[in-house]
Formats: C-alpha cells, structure tokens, sequence
C-alpha cells in the first residue's frame, strides 16, 4: 500500500514560498496588472496539466496563493500524486483577477518542478516495481527546497534517504579515513547516535562489507558495485541490515540493479536531474 | 564582449543560503562528522569537474562556506563563466575537516545545478553565435533561486528578460482581454510605467503586431511563431524596437528562429529543464 | 490619464509593517491599554485629515491593523491618491478598542509620511502640469522604505527613477572615469544590460551629450544644468531618447526647468524632505 | 553635561539595514558597477557635510558599509553629535571601488535622514537652552526607525519619550473614559505598572490636573495649555512629579514655552518633519 | 486589586511560537500522523491540568495553534491566572485531528513551563501577602522568552523589574567602579536617563546607600542584607524612593525580607528554577 | 566511551541567540553602560561556577559574544560536557568593557539554563551507570531551545529520543485508536516510514506488547510499568527491537528501572524541570 503524504504543514513550507513572491514580486508589485486590470475584475482560471505525468507541489502553490490573497478560492481536482494526463483540469481558482495573476508564476514554478520530481521519479518506481526495492532520492536537492522536493519524490512513489546531516549518520569513506578503520568508525557511530538514530556506512569492497557487519549498522550502503557483486554482498548480508545500492545507476540500469535483491536504490537524479513537467494556467 | 557577472552581494545571496545551511543542519548539525571526526584534523580538499560544461554558482557555495566557517581558505582556479573539463580543479579548500564536510553538500549543490544552468544556456547560445540573437531565460526559475539562476544564464552567454514582476510591463493575452484592445493595454501601460520601466507586449499574429507598433511597445513579443511568419513580423518591426521570439523555441528549432532577425529568444528550459552538472569534493 | 496604484502586495508591505508594530509593542505590548481598557470594549474611530493635501499609505496602515487584529473592520471613504481636506474622514474603524489603539501610532506614522510625499509630489506635479515633464523621485528615499515611499509619490502624480540598484542602468562620472571614456561605458552597459534593461548616462556638459548620444541610451540625465543649457540639449537630443533633468531643483525653479522641454525633472526632495501630513484619530 | 550616545549595537541595527542594503540590491545587485567597476579597481572616498548641521546615523552607515563589505576601512572624522560644516570631511573610506559605490547610497540615506533630524532638535534645544526645560521627541517616528530617529534626537541635544507601548504607561483621554475617571485609571494604572515602570497621564484643565496629582503620576503632560496656564500648572505640581508640555509647540514658541518651568516639551515634529540634511561622497 | 495580563499581541509571539514549530516539524512534518491519521478524521481534545497550580501561557498555545490551523476552535475554560486543580480542564479543542495532534506538543510544552513559573510565583506572593511587598522577576530568563516568562510571573501575582538594558538604568558596582563614585555613576545617569526612564541603583552598604540618597534615584536595589540591615536601609530610605531587596532571596526566608518594609523583593529563581507545571491533552 | 558533542553550528544557533540578544538590547541597547562607561574602557572577566555541576551551554554564549563584538577575545578553560566545581573558572574574557557587560546576562542565561540541564542529567545517568540502560530526554524541551537543550542532556551523559515529529515514527494510542489496530498502525508505519527512520510504539500492557513485536518496530516504548512488568516485557523483547521505559520515572526510581533491563528510560524531567546552574561574572 502506498501512502501518499498529506500538505506539508505551513510552517515548513512558508519559507520558501515567502521568498520566492517576494523575489516575483519584488518591490513595487506586479506593474502590468497595475496598469491594466481593474482591481474588481473577477476571474476563474484553471491550472491544466500540458503533459502526461504525477502531480505534486499543490501544498506549495496554495500556500502562494494563500499569502496572495486569501479570498480566491482554490477547487482541487486532483490531490498531489496523482496521474495528469494532457489537458486534465488539476484545479480551479476564482476569485480577483489582479490575484490570481500575481499568484500564477509562482504556483506554476513550484508544481512545474515538483511534478518533474514526482513524474520522474515514478518512471524508476514502476521499473523496479516488481521487485522489493524501493527507489530513494539522496540530499543532492535544490537549495532550500528539501523538504518539497522530498515530498515530491514520495508523491512519485520514490521514499527518502536522509534529509539532512542530522537524522542519521551515513560513514563514508573520509570518516572511515579520519576514525582508522570501519571498526572504530561504527563503534563510535553507535556510542553517539543515540536513541532512533539509523546508523548507515558505505563499502566499496565485500571486504569492507565483511568488516562492517559485525557492527551492527542499519543500513549498508554498497557503492558503484556491479551486479553480480551486489547480488553477492546482499547474500551475505542476508538480512542482518538494510541493503542499499547507490552510484551511477540509471533509469537503464536500474531494475538489473534492484533484481539483485537489494532493499533501497537512491538515485540523485531524482531531483538534481529532473526537469519540469508542463503545466499552465488557462483563463475561462 | 561578453562581461561575466561578478558575485552577487552577500545580502542577495543571503537568504536562500542560509535557508539551504539550515536545512542541511537540521537540529543537531551532522551527526557522523560529530561522532567521527575528531575536532582538529586539518583537509585539503578539490573541487572537482566531473564533466565538460560552464562553471557558474561559487558566490553562493563560498558564501555557504562562509557562513559555515570563516577560517577555511578556498582558492579559486576557475572563475564563474570558465569552461569545465572532467577532472579539472574548480577550487582548493584547506581548513577543519569538520568546516569543510558540513559544507560540502550545499556547496555541490548550489555548483551543480547553477553549472548545470550555464552549461545548458552555453549550448543554446553556441547554436545562435552566427546571429545576432541572444538567448534569454524567463521567469519560470526555481522558487527563490532567480538571483542565483539568471547570474548562471549569464555565465552561460545568455542574458535575461524580467527579473520579476515589478521591472518591467509585459502585456500578456490575459492583459489584453481586460484591457478591450492593444491599444488601450499599450496607452495603460505607457501612463504607468513611469522612467526607466521597458514595455513589452506579446503578440500572436500580424494583425496584433500592426496595432501594437504604433504604441510604441519597447519590445515585442513574438509568441508561437513559425520562422516564416517571425521573419514577416520582423521585416515590419523594421527597427522601431526589440523583437523577441517566444514558444516552445528548443535546441533543435533556435538557430532557425535565431536567422529569422529576431534580438531575442527566451527559452524558459534554461531554468525550469537544467540538469546538473556532475562536480565532486576530492579529499586528498 | 493618470492611473493610481492598488495597494502595495501584503508580502511587500509585510517585512516594514512587521518591524514598526514590533518596535512599538517592544516585549510587553501596550501596557496602558492593558491596565486601563476592558478586553470586550468596542469602538468606533475616525482617521481624520486635520490639513489639506493627498492621501498615500492605506495599504500599509490596513496591513498594520490586519497584522494586529484581523476582527476589525476597516471602512476606506477615501482612496490613496484622494484629496484630503481638513475634518475629512479617511477611514472608520470598528471593533475592539485594545487593538485600534495599539494599532493607531503606526498607521498614523505610516500614512502621516506617505500621506506628506504624495503632497509634496502634488505641489511639484501641479506646478509642471502645463507641460509634457513628469516628476521624479531618486533612490534618495527612507532606508526600508521605497516601495511605500515611491508609491506615495505616484499616489501624488510624480512617477519613478530607478527603484534599486539592479532595476536600470545609470552611469555617473565615477563610472565613466573609472572606463576610460564615456563611449566605452555606454558600450559596456550595453553588452551587459541585457533584455528589458534601460540604460541612462549623466553628462553635465553639451560635449559629453554630443558623446553620448551616438550609443543609444535609453534616457540621458541632465544633471545640473541652467534652464538655456537644458533648452539646448533638449534640442540636440530631439527625441532620440529620454530627457532627464536633475540636480538641485527646487519648487521654485521646477517650472522654468519643465519648459525646457525635458521628459523627467526628478528631485531627492520629494522623499528626503516632505515633513509629514497631520492626520489623527478620533474616537467616537 | 551632555552623554553622547555611543554606536547602537549591530544587534539593534541589523534589521533595518539589512532591509535598506536588500531594497537597494534587489536581485540582482547593482548592474552599472557591474558593467563598468573592473573588479580590482580600488578606491578612496570622502563622506561630506554640503550644508551646517549636527552628524547622527555614522553607526547605521558603518554597519551597512560592513554588510557589504567588511574589507572596507571606515576613518571618521567627526562623531555622531559633532558639529557640520559644510565641506567638512565627516569621514574617509578605502577600498574596493564595486563595495563602496554599492554602499553609498544607503550609507548617505541613513545619514542624511538622521543627521537632519539630530540638526532639527539642535535648534529646538538651542531655542530652550536658558531653561531647565529639556526638548523631547515623540513616538512619531518613521516606521522601523524608532531605535535610530531616537538616538539622532539625542545626539541633537534632546532626550526621548516612551520608546514604545510598553516602556512607560501613558494615560490620555480614551483611556480616562474607558475606567470612567483620571482616579480610577491612575489606580489601575499603578496596580499594573510594576517595578521601574513610570507613570504618566494627559490632562487638558487645571480640573484635571487637581484630580491627577494626588495618585502621584510620575509625569504629567499638559496639552495644548496656553504658556500662562502652563505657568500656572508648574505652579500647582510644584515638583510633585515632572511637568510636561505638549500640544502644537513650535520653534517659534518654545522657548515660551520652555519660561514656564516645564521640565519637558515634547515636539513630534522632530522626527516626523524633519528634513534631510545633504551630505555626499566625494571621490578623489 | 490584581488585574490579569491580556494576551500578548500576535506580533509579539509570533517569533518565539514559529521558531518553536518549526523546530517540532522539522523538515517532513509529523510522520507518525501523516502515516496513520485520515486527513479527514475530527477531534475534540481537553487540554487539563494534572497538578495543583496557576494558568499561564495560553496566549502562546493559542497561537500556536492557530499557526498550526486556524479551523481548530478553542474554546478556553480557564483564564491565564486562573486557578489549577488537577483534573480541571482548561480548554476544550476541536477540529481536524492531524492538527491537534501537530500542535499538541508545543502548546502543552509552553504551558507546562509558564503555569510553572506562575505557580512558583504565587507561592512566593502568597508569603508575601500579610505585607505591602511584592515579588519581582529579573533578567534571568530563557533566552527568547522574556516576554512570555514575565506575563507568567505576573499571572502568578508578581511583577517585573527591567525587561531589558533598555529600559531602566540599573547601576551596579562595575558601573560604580569605572565612574569612580556611586554619586558621579548617578549624576551622569540622570544625565542620560531622559524622560520616563527610571533610576536604580545597586548598593551593598549603608554608607553606599547614604552616598546614593541625596542623588535622588527612584529605587534603591538593596543586595545581599540581612533583614536587620534591611530594616534599617528601609527607615533611613523613609519613602524616598523604592527601596528593593536583593539577592539569595529564597522561599523560606521571602516573608522575613518582606516584613522588613522593602516595597519589591527580585527573585532569579521565579524564571530560573521554576520546574513545569503538568498538563496534559486528553482526547474523548 | 562518551563522544562529548562538539559546538553546534552558528547556522543552528543563529535564530535564537539573535532572540536572545534582540530581547535584551530592546530599542535602545544598554542605557546604562552608555551612561556610565567610557567607550575605550577595557575589561577582564572570568566566568565562574558558583555551584558543582557539569557545564554546558558555551557554544551558545560563545556565539552571543561574538554576535555582541567580535574582538572580544574568549578562553575556554573547561569544556562542554566538564565538572564544573564552585569557584572555578569556565572562561576568560577580555576586551571592550561595554561589549562583556551588554553579552553577559545573555552568556550566562545560557550556561546556566543548559548547565543546569547537563547536570540534572549526570546525577540521572550516574544513577544507572551500573547497568546498560541510556537516560534519554524528550520532546518536552522550551520551545525554541530544543537543539541546545538536547545538546546539554548529551553533555550530561544522557542521550536523545527524537528531535521532532519528523525524524521519527512514534505511534501513540491515539494513533491507534485512528488506525484501529496495532497492526495497522504498524504496517502503515512501515509503509510510509522510508529509508533510514525507525518506528517506535508505546505499548501499556503485555498484550499490546505481543500484538506488536511480530511487526517489527525498531522500539517499543513500555509505557507506564511496574518493574515486574517492565523485566517481563524485556524478557518478551528478547532483543528483537529496542526496549525503552517511560512514564514518570524519577531519580528515585530509575536505578530500579534500568536494572529490568530495558535499553532506554526517558525522563521528561531532565529539560522540563531542571533548574539552571549558578554561574556568574566576576570581573578583576
């Protein structure tokens, strides 16, 4: 069963989207409308999808135009995660034209990138869907925007590795440099992350791997590991953690990749390489 | 002459790395650096090309190594603007090991993504080096990334249309309709510009365009044009101000738009349809 | 025709309401309010013009009030850019007294300023209203305050010169001194100026126009000329680009300069020096 | 003796700086500086007094001079309070030509703003200088400028009223009418004040003031009392707690005013009508 | 008569309450409810007390909530001040449970840490009561929460000494030491002081104290004496102005200091040591 | 062995060490050191333990310090995390008189707040030293402060239950009851959880326990239990998943908690009842 993730709550989204209409709308406003809408014109407009994809980013183009004026009424069609096909009506505004204009850019940027993320990010899910696997995004996400553009991985049917530096440990290969050896690294890591904090370490080598269990990490993170070595460190992991399998995979590679039984696949792609969908906004 | 644009003032690059740091850091900083790397040790580490493309985006990632620890030096061999070739070192880091790795990922991030940006818009503007044209990005830019972004544009060789919606008047159909006519939009728009505020106004045919002229628009906007018809539109512009072409304009189609005598092309996949641009940290 | 402008958007006008009602409220809030008014008392205030001139401010007088309690009604019975005559009632506010008095100073410090700009700006425009010359205010403007304050003087007929540092180009004798030539700087403001940017260059003398006019600035700025040296330039320039007079005019001499034929006469003083209007509030 | 005021700490000045340097740069930074400054370029600037006054905001101007760029050196050569001459060097910066030309005019903005109102208060407190009375400025300041119109005030050799709602309780006639009478509103009033918190009340008749005196307000402002009947009401509060007058007091009848013994007349007019005064940058 | 704060204004909170959510939300919001809460399900939830003691903090859980969710009602029971018995509901709440449960923490953790200062409070003002003393706050409190924590002391019956540096001067030895004498330290504080600022000055001795007097400042911090001492600073005071005790005040000895005549009594430990009062969300 | 957590990053304690300034400076800064000390006035000052405890909290004051005026400088002389024993010096400050009198009440409120956390934590984590169980803190933290406070519980030999709502699943009854079942909830945890989050339950019984633990939670939360109970659940456990107590644990109670076996017992009182740690300033 997949969840799909309610609204990210205000408080988080009102950041970013505070900054992006400032920037839009800079100092003096909107000056086109200004000078050719009166300011009681009325207006309903839709927000079409132009292309096939997933829907995401709706929590953030309402929470614009929320803070453009909350008298336009905004009638949802489609929740976020949901399948647009070209032409399909995402969601209705009425309301004071001069708003609705004002709020467009902003909403249309935000579900443009988000339902890239989610589009995206659903063509690795279902490549993979007949396996176990699950397809996960990394903190390689546009500044600023990682909690909407994790959601929008998740709205796509992708999961989420860590979202910051703070909420799990991840031991790469300079910690391990800088500790002297995965051992020491691991033992450090589970005498400081404390309670509900995963602990994960990259191996390159089923030697390291050999090294690394023992520990007791979460999670195992193999790096640039072919197939067929992938199929043999999941055999030998054989459960006692998470398997992940990470470096350089692609939409081509990947379902050879999560048919070696791994357990997460994170692709940076999902969000540093996605390019918006097509959406736009259609006045009656 | 292109003149490459400087860094942006730390006050505009303020907010967004900022926000980025602070989502990076979350609550508790980075957990596996604090457990595994012990306070002194001291890196020298590269920036590093992983590809061929254009450099834009170290303002914001020396910023944000800034903001993370003033003591680390960072060296630059490669200005904003310069070409990239896979292995070639972008910037030396030298400082606390624990600076630079909580840095590092808001740095790649800001760097592949704006580099990316640059990169693309560099390809665009190769296509169109025979002409006279310039390739321009829109506003369809990553919520509160336009500063950053259309810097990258110009490091790119492109160039830039509205900075938001308060810079200059561009009289869209929506506009038009509220208006009554072209020429009520247009004398509108001239009684409120007030100095120094450009007018454009997008025009779908021939007809739009001979009732705009007159009015005195600063630039047109030829919206979905054919070459043909542009080529038209733009023998009877004949000068009297900018013709810009817009629409669904791709690397295939731009160097035919670009013969047609247009001065600009904006290409809204600049910002919204980047991919980024593969660096890494190297730690020697 | 002049046309008036909307309100200013809340997300402009928020940061600067923001920080006035903090400063007044300061940690404890409104401590006479608090001992001295039942929390259920209600009200009826009138903002009254206790002197004639031109109302500037609503906009952000109503997001202060908003700001501090949104369950009052604000009735407007004069709009910005309206005539204030003494006793005149601007608004009616109704709802509970704590929160129309802890909101009173700052809206009547807000529209007491802009209301004192737009009147001043009045009294300029007036004396110019026979010939084709707008005025113009500069960048000399309340620090955090030129979105409202270049609102206030387009609510009094004047219009705007740059509103930042990014939003046009303007080049001044250190620019030019520091390029070498006035030629070269102009061709270098061209190059870099990109799309929808306008470009303006200060001369003091008929050689340096003569310079620069064959590089196609958008607007030349006159600076500190006597009204024959500007008849003559004005002559020279013969609509080829925008006519900019400035430096040090005065009500005084506003006119004579207008009848020189120039576009602009911008004047620092409509925002440096315009003292505020009275206005106050009278409770029922 | 008179205190100067020392700096304001960064921590008050921040805010409104940042919001002054943000407004100015927009997005994308300052564009002729841009086009035409060489990056290297160094410079030497003077910042001088063209008219007689008192200096005030040196503190605003260096902290924004050091957002912009900390590499700057700042030599001052007159304090905040000191005396302006014109031509007179108020004080010299050296360094990149890009930081101080970017930071000129927001420097000058807070200077001109504050030194004309530290000049204003100058010949106020010159006017009453042979009496005990001292002038005082009000809560009619501009909006986010209270902290730094306060201190210019008291650099022209006036002293401040309440800073906010909060530091002082100040009873006026709506809230005599919501407790029913001046008793029980200076009996709630000191039930609430607490510890160091001063009471003041507003009283229009020798009635009311024979009411007030014997709750022991710590202040009482007379308003709009003729000078013979503010003589009169020194004589009746004959140093029970401070005599304050307030009302339409002008330069012209201050020191009238001042002769009647008050210890205090506050005069909004010292920073709601106050004009800059012209100070400017000179480079050699 | 004691009167009851109101609720701070919004402006006020707000920046404490947002800091607090958003470190509650982190990045991804409230996993748990976004995984097993319908977004659609109702709540009605009882905030109630568990514990004996005095209501404080309901203005900051208030507006919390509404950040939260401005569709959940609350309908509050008992007032800020009011009295606690275990098992007492305080205020019924009801809407969408995703945001009840979202809020829960932060609104039960504000009020659980003020109603425990305002019950610490009132049990030191209920020993105190037989005696025209009253028990003050200092400055020793949270960082970021002195507005908050001193509405609490005053729900509890107390009140409050300087809310910051700014607004009273309180001497201290240090400032003693580098004026060279408590009577130079007290004439340059009057000096500077201006209108409605109080005066109060730290003394250990009674010849301190004697040296102090004649200086007239409004209060007199009396620090570390013994009750005798106490008693005699009281008599030789004799109503010239607040006479405060200072200083390792405690529980069992507040009635014996109270009973020497002082008017205030400081106690760090009212915000500094007071423990939280238990509430809790109980859902039908 | 314990890895004594490092300084937190200024990004992390930017927010609220700027509240904590802003509060106390007001409007107008320190009225009294600007009286009274001469600007040029140089200082040394120890900061010193009155009472034994553990420190922590310096990061924060270090941070204020710096935000007050860089060119004080600051020795440390016993870290974070380190015995504090009455008289002894914590740091040592030197530089502008005025700088260290208007940071220190900031500095000390936060070392004494936070050292009074780490130390009520030692004596919890000394009490059960003999066993394996690790004394966690909650969510019960003053808002705002939950980075620092947790950060202290850690300087204390304590550990952290989650930082929020979203770095971790925590089913709750309430969750439950939503769900319907145990299972239930369980399984949409797992779905919706991703990559790298644990999921906990609370259980109250041994039945619940059991309907749990086939599900495989990371943790189970043993709500409210006898001892008896608690060592049967552990037995139950059999280090399947983590076995944490709760539920009004006291110092009294812990070591008999601990020694039932369970991994982790969180205590609520170590942030929301500790009382602060007496530091103070002594200056030479």
């Amino acid at each position: 069963m997949t969840i799909l993730p309610p609204p990210l709550p205000a408080i988080v989204l009102d950041p970013i989207v505070r900054l992006a209409l400032s920037e839009d709308l800079g100092r003096a406003g909107d000056l086109t409308t200004d000078a050719t809408i009166e300011p009681g014109t009325q207006l309903v407009a839709h927000i079409r999808a132009r292309k096939t994809g997933i829907l995401a980013g709706m929590d953030a183009a309402a929470h614009a135009l929320r803070l453009v004026d909350e008298t336009v009424t905004l009638k949802q069609d489609i929740a976020d995660g949901g399948l647009l096909t070209p032409g399909a009506t995402v969601a209705v505004m009425s309301g004071p034209a001069r708003s609705i204009l004002i709020a467009e850019r902003t909403m249309l940027n935000f579900l443009g990138r988000l339902s890239g993320i989610a589009t995206l990010t659903s063509t690795y899910a279902n490549a993979i869907a007949h396996t176990k696997a699950k397809v996960v995004c990394t903190r390689k996400t546009t500044p600023g925007h990682r909690a909407v553009e994790k959601r929008a991985v998740r709205c796509g049917g992708g999961t989420s590795h860590r979202y910051g530096l703070d909420d799990a440990i991840l031991i790469k290969d300079n910690h391990i440099a800088a500790c002297g050896s995965i051992s020491v690294a691991l033992q450090r890591a589970h005498d400081y992350a404390g309670h509900l904090r995963m602990i994960e370490i990259e191996v390159d080598t089923l030697a390291q791997l050999a090294e690394a269990l023992p520990h007791k990490p979460h999670a195992i993170l193999l790096d640039n590991m072919s197939p067929g070595m992938l199929r043999e460190a999941v055999g030998i992991i054989a459960g006692q953690c998470l398997a992940e399998a990470s470096g350089g995979i692609t939409f081509d590679t990947i379902a050879t990749v999560a048919e070696t039984g791994v357990d997460y696949i994170s692709v940076g792609a999902l969000t540093h390489s996605a390019i918006a969908l097509d959406l736009g906004l259609d006045i009656l």
